[in-house]
């Protein structure tokens, strides 16, 4: 067989230079085919090694209008930090959808961590107030950045309040928001003063089944837009009880989330999937002071949607590996 | 980070040289654990590009026994022989249990091709009586071979007889036979020869949902066993009504494949899993005049179970291409 297949390390899918607004809107669009039924993503199942949480996943997606069917097996180890190897690692595959041989393997954790901020925004381009230029992120670490980075790109943010329990971690945001992307940014030790006064605040820690509910009942402002990328952890009761809507990536894996895995308990019923408010079945936000919240989970079809722009710039700029198969 | 995966090509695969009696050995015990409820199992999702009967299917396992825990990501396209692309394709990733981090990744086509027939002598260890040394095999493609292969390795075989519908194949199993195991092999263009009268069964065509059911009532010989590795793709009801001991690798699956997507309809019901019959839970054959079936699935966890022994071999041997993670 003369067939083969790219091989990319982490540095390779790095260096394509692939930019985060192409990501936004490959994710977004990603989403209209979601919303029109046109994506085959099937639940994803995995197995746990070890004690404690961790895991790998197989998520695997099929989007026909991108020519794009795959799989990501992402691991989750939450006591690898300790061990100096990171805590989200893993390949995804992408297959030709005409023949299902693979074209590629590619590391994951860069596509991971940047497109799970770009469905952050996509959210946020229904959810938030166009205006929105007050930010605030609540634990500062991978999720952090590349969310600053990806709100940055379709508002016209000025200020940041930076809040986490490890000071070099906020530290390393300011230094990346003021640097990289222009913007003010205060670390802020009470994390009130990075919801309160805030159009749009992001909370980026640790996904935890008991929350530790930091975020009390009248810190979020009326107008505001939160993206919960680490679920309900931040939330108390009493604040998730002020969201005007409530929405997600993906109601079936919420609803499994929320059924036989034990988060979400104390959350609002879903107002709209993700797909819905892109292809405007639902309305995003109607008015200045509704309170909009995304819950998003992390679709398979977001990953499939970037990978053939990695491997096309790779391809065009000689990176990565070819391997036989 | 300066971690590294090794990549294993198809023919890399083969050239570890693993044989198949180690093969039969390793999926044994992975059925042992199996059936002693260690092995990490979930379903097996997919994605279904195009027209027909296409598949990708997501195949997790995890080990602990072993070590061993992996995805396998493994795409049949009916299609692709017609374009000199082969029906079964797809990789395998294999990942350190300790860290999550992937240790290699290889191709699947040979780790399916055998321990598919493994899984195969492993239920015909417990459900064939051990003098057999005749056995018929209808259609004669990759499956064929490498059943005939396995069968060879547990039982005193001296005679095949060899069924195929397209005479090259049995003209090619037949050189096989003769040539590589020294066995007396008979071409027969009436399939009914290739059953009565035989030991071992095993019929390895295409899978359908509505069987060709060739196999009539009283073709099968009292005290035979019958691997259906096409599964009851070649049997008529009334046939299978004469099955004593109708068993499968694992339960949860067959009833998948029964109730949800159409296959074993006119099947008896399931006697035992063969993680069963390995741990002793449930009795083998019992008497010399049992008609036995096995109807095996494939699972993750034969693949995950030969993943390391080719690994390690790879790595002795010097083969494949080592990659930055």
């Amino acid at each position: 067989m003369t067939e083969q297949l790219l091989y990319l390390s982490q540095k390779d899918v790095a260096d394509t230079g692939l930019t985060m607004d192409r990501i936004i809107e490959t994710v977004e669009k990603g989403f209209n085919e979601m919303g029109n039924g046109r994506v085959e993503m099937p639940p994803k199942p995995g197995v746990h090694p070890g004690e404690g949480d961790n895991f790998i996943h197989a998520m695997p997606a099929y989007i026909p209008a991108m020519n794009s069917a795959g799989v990501k097996w992402v691991s989750g180890y939450p006591g690898n930090p300790a061990k100096g190897i990171p805590y989200i690692n893993g390949l995804l595959i992408y297959n030709d959808p005409a023949t299902g041989l693979p074209l590629s393997v590619m590391d994951c954790s860069w596509i991971t961590a940047m497109r799970t901020a770009a469905a952050s925004a996509v959210s946020a381009k229904y959810l938030a107030r166009p205006e929105s230029s007050t930010i605030g992120i609540l634990a500062c670490g991978v999720q952090g950045h590349t969310n600053l980075e990806a709100m940055n790109v379709l508002f016209p943010l000025k200020k940041v309040f930076a809040f986490d329990t490890i000071a070099e971690q906020a530290e390393e945001l300011a230094a990346y928001g003021r640097n990289t992307l222009g913007l003010d940014v205060e670390i802020v030790t009470d994390p009130r003063k990075a919801v309160t006064g805030c159009d749009i605040v992001v909370t980026s820690g640790p996904i935890l089944k008991v929350p530790h509910a930091t975020i009390k009942k009248d810190w979020v402002d009326e107008g505001a837009f939160v993206s919960c990328v680490d679920f309900d952890s931040f939330f108390s009761r009493n604040a998730l009880a002020q969201a005007d809507k409530w929405t997600t990536d993906n109601l079936d894996q919420y609803n499994h989330y929320k059924d036989h895995v034990g988060f979400f308990i104390d959350c609002p019923p879903v107002y709209a999937e993700l797909g819905e408010l892109v292809t405007g079945a639902k309305k995003g936000r109607e008015n200045d002071t509704e309170r909009t919240f995304a819950a998003n989970l992390g679709l398979a079809m977001e990953d499939m949607a970037v990978a053939p722009l990695i491997f096309d710039l790779a391809k065009d700029k000689n990176l990565g590996t070819w391997l036989p198969l």
